[in-house]
């Protein structure tokens, strides 16, 4: 097994100033905000190691924990990596340890501290993440208010596809399978997005645009309507929706893990900004909706509000 | 099971202005530097749940971390906590928090964020601390130098015996099981300590006297000669080892979880400070040895050096 004192030796030299006493020392940037955020991952609940290749859970351990910072507004900076690990995992955990450390520097994220420890038989991760942003750039789900429109930077239900392949052993969909293993936090659009006052709040979406917009709606003291035909998918994601007996829509709608941003725009402030968006990224803003008073997600479909029967995204150990 | 939302709902109610949204933002007090503490928990490796009650475990959990930000000569301000929760443990997990947040309180600590999610089996907690200090309070581990007094505050190896009755399912021993169960974090002490310029390092005792005292000399780059004449024990420590065949001086040096603190001083100072704390404390500092040159710890004995077979504390499912 690879011990406690090889890791922290490992870190030690990676990161000389912070790693190694109790607790580290951190300056905090002038003139701005802190945001903290910590995130749990556990096998067989989040993750199938049969899956998972240490290389993509590194990955998404720490493009989950960016994309709760990127969704404030903010840019990540420090992260604390807590792990339990089960018996015969030495060489999993060390090439997830050289992978995890790759990815940090090549988003200039310093690995301040930890924890490890053993594991009876699961794998147990947690990390906590630490970012900064201007306050004025902060972005809570507090702030939508009628009339906002209700936009999404990114797909949404694509990972729900892998991981239904990988579920199922389904060979091929590799494209969807890679999307489930290493989402990409959307670092550039939240920082972005960030900087314009007329986003009124954002958020990212891992338990899927169904449940989180709920959250958004229910934080924000508003209800909202949301247009199904408005809902971008590409021609291949219903065909292969299709192929697998999947609905597109509701897969879509429930699909969790794609980590895309929900926001709320000012009204007459969105054609300017998705101009200026799909300049800048070279892709679409979908605007998928309005915030509306009350406190219910209603569906319009034909501009028909319609009643959907969903199944909120669970990991596959979860309780829903 | 006590869902996710059911949590999340209970923490915005105690702590609104950080609960709720992907990151929790926070304001750093001028003039002091942050501390960051990480720290894992698990089942049948740190804790059985058969001996703690939930109240128990809350209390260790914030102690263990407090006493990481207390041995920098800080003060814990945040918390964030995540949890793994197993089948069948709402009521546990409900007292969990609420004996949490009570402590917490106690202590000034805001929970200002965290994750919940399932486990297969074993209950894994999670829980990052920050706190604050003055720059020139902080003590680390890499400064002790040669002549230096190293010092105990607090009482080592007491922990090691309450263990030691409940895995043997010995009854009695209240004192020393309760010891195990709810340690102190020297909180008092370790900020009046921060605030002496005499002292040159510090930290908390958790993996025990020889293995902590270990990474300070190597953090140091320094050797030790500890006197054993000199560690204090107890009447009652010394006729409990002995009940229980155990050696009262190899269970004070590698008993583990009594986060007593251990700290060096310059030689000079000691008389000075020793009175001071035991003004201010009502207890007396321990003083058990000498920084030297070198690399090593050594042990005497009626002032000869002695070889010690030391077996280090591990946590009962642990790796050493």
């Amino acid at each position: 097994m690879i011990s406690e004192s090889e890791i922290i030796r490992k870190l030690q030299i990676a990161f000389p100033e912070y790693i190694g006493d109790d607790a580290a020392i951190i300056n905090n940037p002038l003139n701005k905000k802190m945001l903290i955020t910590t995130d749990i991952l556990v096998e067989d609940i989040h993750f199938r190691r049969k899956y998972y290749d240490p290389e993509s859970l590194a990955h998404k351990l720490l493009h989950v924990n960016m994309s709760d910072i990127v969704a404030m507004g903010g840019e990540t900076s420090y992260i604390l990596l807590g792990g339990a690990l089960p018996p015969n995992t030495s060489a999993y955990i060390k090439q997830f340890m050289e992978s995890f450390l790759q990815i940090a520097k090549t988003h200039n994220i310093i690995l301040i501290g930890g924890d490890t420890t053993s594991s009876v038989d699961k794998l147990f991760l947690s990390v906590t993440a630490i970012g900064y942003a201007e306050e004025n750039h902060i972005k809570t789900r507090y702030n939508a208010k009628d009339g906002d429109i209700i936009c999404l930077a990114g797909n949404i239900g694509e990972s729900k596809i892998g991981l239904h392949a990988f579920e199922n052993n389904l060979d091929g969909f590799e494209y969807y399978k890679n999307i489930h293993l290493k989402p990409k936090a959307k670092i550039d659009e939240g920082k972005w997005l960030g900087t314009k006052s007329e986003i009124t709040s954002m958020m990212d979406l891992s338990d899927g645009l169904f449940l989180d917009l709920n959250k958004l709606i229910n934080a924000s003291k508003a209800g909202c309507n949301i247009d199904l035909n408005s809902i971008s998918m590409t021609n291949d994601f219903i065909s292969t929706c299709t192929e697998l007996g999947m609905n597109p829509i509701e897969t879509a709608i429930t699909g969790g893990e794609d980590f895309a941003l929900l926001f709320t725009v000012k009204q007459d402030k969105l054609k300017d900004l998705a101009q200026e968006f799909q300049e800048e990224f070279e892709y679409k803003l979908n605007p998928i909706g309005e915030i509306c008073n009350g406190n219910k997600m209603k569906f319009l479909k034909n501009n028909k509000e319609i009643t959907l029967n969903l199944k909120p995204y669970t990991h596959f150990g979860e309780d829903s």
